[in-house]
């Protein structure tokens, strides 16, 4: 792996000149300050190797609001605090959008900005960054992301097969047999894996895994209208969303159509989201914890700065029931689940 | 989760007298002691919970050698003892056997022994413990062997889908469209695991998944003589094994037959172990880093003992070539992988 000196070498300039470059000194030009970035990703240089100094983590975060108690992406960036920060290292949280990836490539972005490694929260895989990811030398862990085969990389996230074979399992014992799916686009790797793990569980359990069964789109209104009507004709009497989001849009539309939850159709969500206690009626949910997530994502990049090529960190799933699911219409419970 | 005065309230006796029975003092009878440990395991106290004193986590082994720097376990166990021992755990390692699993509930045995967490190596499917595991509240991170939903329990092991993929990938480049796989039986979780892997690594890289192309059998002679033929006869141009020892033989057995490797047929393990430089040919595998899987694990555990509940964490597994695989016979590569 590059170190300053063979930066020096390979523009015949001297180690103080790299080093004043990487750190955005006055009197460095900004011709040369460009093409010292640009050898220092070519030559594989990242600020991980750095022994000096605080160390700068950054957090980007997409398409996932982070500011309020209520939104997905507070707890996880809190987490990632809590247990970054009294390891000494600084934590900036830097949205991200298309624009930023357009303009600066991804490891020059980093060493610019004196950043040793990132966490990556909802990039989606039309992402230009996603891509270079696959060879940068930079530590980074992406939430619900998984890059193969460079193990500067880490995919930290919930175990969905089993949070999915909880829900079916739960289901099953609750009386259902026919039990549908919805998520958002498959544009996004968490919905293809979530879409997956649905059909991996129904097999698991026993039940047939007809394809009918799931329907998506990356819009919620659109996704309802378009799979509700054929699961309801299939006789559905349970479905899981791929997001509390979209199971409380759900149970919205069911009662705009008159159907009584959970009596004439059991909802689950995933996520559990703090509105899953609010919705009418609460929303038995898979539960990821979302504190724990963010810690665990700085152990994960915490192995990766130590050399330690961890590629996957999955947390267990937990099934949270409340009141949005029941025995199926016409059912007694097989056996209660805990 | 239990605490000594819930043990102690619920048998009617002191706190001190559980204490003194949970650390086996002389001056507690056979019958008592048996009582409070009995009753705390059904309570789900566990020692993770005591915070003074040294902590002892247990290494249990079985089906598996780890005195040699030749042996699997070698470097597993190094790697775990060099994370746990500076951060102040004491590491036992204890050759597991069924009759010890047979006279002592789990839970049991490590109270008794005042172990804090486990670290399993090498359990099989049918071990008596792998399933007293899935109700354990004693922390415990299993190689290779997957608990469902037990926050107490995570799996550390290679990323075997990525492995395979590698693999598959790296064969189709070189020419090759028919590709045999063999394994040892499938009577253990990871040859499960890879045995899915490989033909997820067939459909990812287009090429047919074939059920015939597999074969296992808990012996590594009875497997080549059962699957072998078969898979000649179907005109494979190469063979991944599951293992490098399998693999070994498999070459051996080649050259019975008058089979040349590579040019008649390319052959790759799983593992990289150290006889891999010296098979003959030395042998193209698929590397798990043991001595960074051995100080993950220890990391798993530590994070289930701050009551972070990781389900799974795999580190990246990366091709290893050697010359035991070379392009198909009578094709040119399409592209060289590095």
């Amino acid at each position: 792996m590059a170190r300053i000196e063979d930066i020096a070498k390979k523009l015949n300039i001297s180690k103080g000149t790299v080093s004043k470059a990487l750190n955005g000194a006055p009197d460095v030009s900004e011709t040369l300050r460009k093409s010292v970035l640009e050898t220092a990703v070519e030559l594989g240089y990242s600020r991980s190797m750095r022994k000096r100094g605080a160390k700068k983590l950054c957090l980007f975060i997409e398409n996932m609001g982070y500011s309020a108690p209520s939104d997905f992406g507070y707890d996880i960036v809190i987490g990632f605090r809590k247990a970054a920060e009294p390891a000494g290292f600084e934590v900036c949280c830097v949205p991200l959008d298309a624009q930023t990836q357009k303009n600066y490539p991804y490891d020059e972005y980093m060493l610019q900005h004196n950043y040793t490694a990132a966490f990556f929260l909802g990039l989606s895989l039309a992402d230009v960054w996603l891509h270079q990811l696959q060879t940068s030398h930079t530590p980074a862990v992406l939430l619900d992301n998984y890059i193969r085969a460079n193990p500067f990389t880490c995919y930290v996230g919930v175990d969905n097969n089993e949070g999915m074979d909880l829900a079916v399992a739960y289901l099953k014992n609750m009386g259902h047999r026919k039990i549908g799916f919805l998520s958002g686009g498959l544009g996004s790797y968490i919905n293809q894996i979530r879409y997956r793990a649905f059909f991996h569980a129904l097999r698991k359990n026993d039940l047939p895994d007809d394809h009918t069964l799931a329907g998506s789109d990356y819009f919620f209104s659109e996704c309802l209208q378009k799979h509700l009507p054929s699961l309801l004709h299939q006789k559905a009497t349970a479905i899981i969303c791929a997001h509390d989001l979209l199971a409380h849009t759900l149970i919205i539309r069911c009662r705009e159509l008159g159907l009584r939850v959970p009596d004439d159709l059991s909802i689950v969500g995933f996520d559990d989201l703090p509105l899953c206690d609010y919705t009418s009626p609460p929303l038995t949910t898979i539960r990821q914890d979302r504190t724990q997530l963010g810690k665990s994502a700085f152990y994960a990049l915490s192995s990766l700065l130590n050399s330690v090529p961890i590629s996957t960190l999955l947390l267990h799933a937990q099934l949270v029931v409340r009141q949005s699911t029941g025995t199926a219409p016409g059912k007694v419970p097989v056996l209660q689940v805990r």
